[in-house]
């Protein structure tokens, strides 16, 4: 039930694996079964009417789960998502970024499965609702 | 943001609109925006080795969607389900009851959408997450 | 890319497993990487209003998936369901069988995966989509 | 049962209302109940080691669904995803484009559900598949 790296190092270690995200995503807190995330909305990740795309929000969840199980199992980049589900419920607000809280609910030898809420910030109700399951490699010696 | 009826007369209703589920199901909480409801597991529910069945954590994670959705549109026996997802974690205790907590997401004019986390009584770890979407229909004279 | 059971094998088989299941499902045709798997509607399945209950939609979906996975990788009765989605889309027909058309999408050592559409016999357009998601337990050995 | 809007048309109108996709997708191939749609694969679709990014498969599958809506609804820019589910099965092959083959599973008066399973071109196995769940705005007058 332990952390394997905090907020800075789990950061350090994203954008040295995934060198195209670096400035898109923030950790702004992280605990033992939790994790919130923040996408730096840019012009990129907007649709016509200013509102952030539905890849976007996907990438959002899915980078707030990776960052997550890494922050327990420890570097170990070639954690890969399997399965995912999102419902879509308001539409997210123009101007303002996308908050992402996790929570981590099985944490496996094999597999983890994580749940995010996805929140306009400064705004009520939730954008959209999100589960990512992960398979874990095995470790070299299992 | 107002319950239309409380546990009892909910569960008055239920019983009367699916009159199968008589015995099987009972509302343990009821707030403006979440229920608890708790399978009361029998011999119907199980599978080999004692652990509750696919269906059975199915139906669970459905009538308490269903009856979080009716407590607050009232008497709309007509809401269907049109989406679920579900992930299932831990193998469920043999011998208790199971305890799905269901939170309101989105009631919206056309869909709802609630998540549920299922717990066998005195276990900890969720047994399954659910995701449930329901139509609900057009009142007439809209 | 070959079956380890014939239909009549894994009907057996799955009884044998499955007790409960008996006089519920029967295969009607099974090749390398499909399976049809009837559920044999029957009071207890219902809804009112005649139409199939979700769980038992739920049931067939599930048990498809078993039976596609177990007709290859042999008797492993301990396969079990990690993830599923299901879309319900039109009302089964009262009074009519309910088939289940499933596709073996990926047969992986740890994971595999299942679409299946559901049909009420006799009756075109699909009441419900569904995708199984199956954990494989490592052999003995490996 | 019939086409609103050919090939040509509908990728006129798709680069009309999201001027952001020009250039990322192509229809393939398009017929009353499916659509085959290109992503051509660029620098900015791919995750270290050159596999195609969760996020760029989403938007594919979303896109071929929202592509095969618009073919039979016309006009209508305003449906929008409620929800959606992705299996990831294999990894996409590097530097080859990623083809989703969509099936209109329902078109209803207020939803609308495709299922859409992506390949690497010149690749056996879906390198995934994927659920998208469409509501339709009502038309003016109904």
């Amino acid at each position: 039930m332990r952390l394997q790296m905090n907020a800075a190092e789990l950061m350090g270690y994203l954008e040295e694996v995934f060198p195209q995200v670096h400035g898109d995503f923030a950790v702004d807190a992280l605990e033992a079964e939790q994790i919130v995330m923040r996408l730096k909305v840019q012009e990129k990740h907007l649709r016509p009417g200013g509102t952030v795309s539905g890849p976007s929000m996907f990438g959002l969840a899915d980078c707030a789960a990776y960052a997550m199980i890494l922050s327990r199992i420890g570097r170990q980049a070639l954690a890969v998502t399997t399965s995912s589900s999102m419902d879509f419920m308001r539409k997210p607000a123009a101007g303002a970024d996308l908050i992402g809280s996790c929570r981590l609910l099985k944490l496996g030898r094999a597999l983890a499965v994580c749940d995010i809420l996805l929140h306009s910030e400064g705004q009520d109700g939730a954008v959209a609702r999100a589960t990512m399951t992960y398979s874990i490699p095995p470790k070299r010696g299992d």
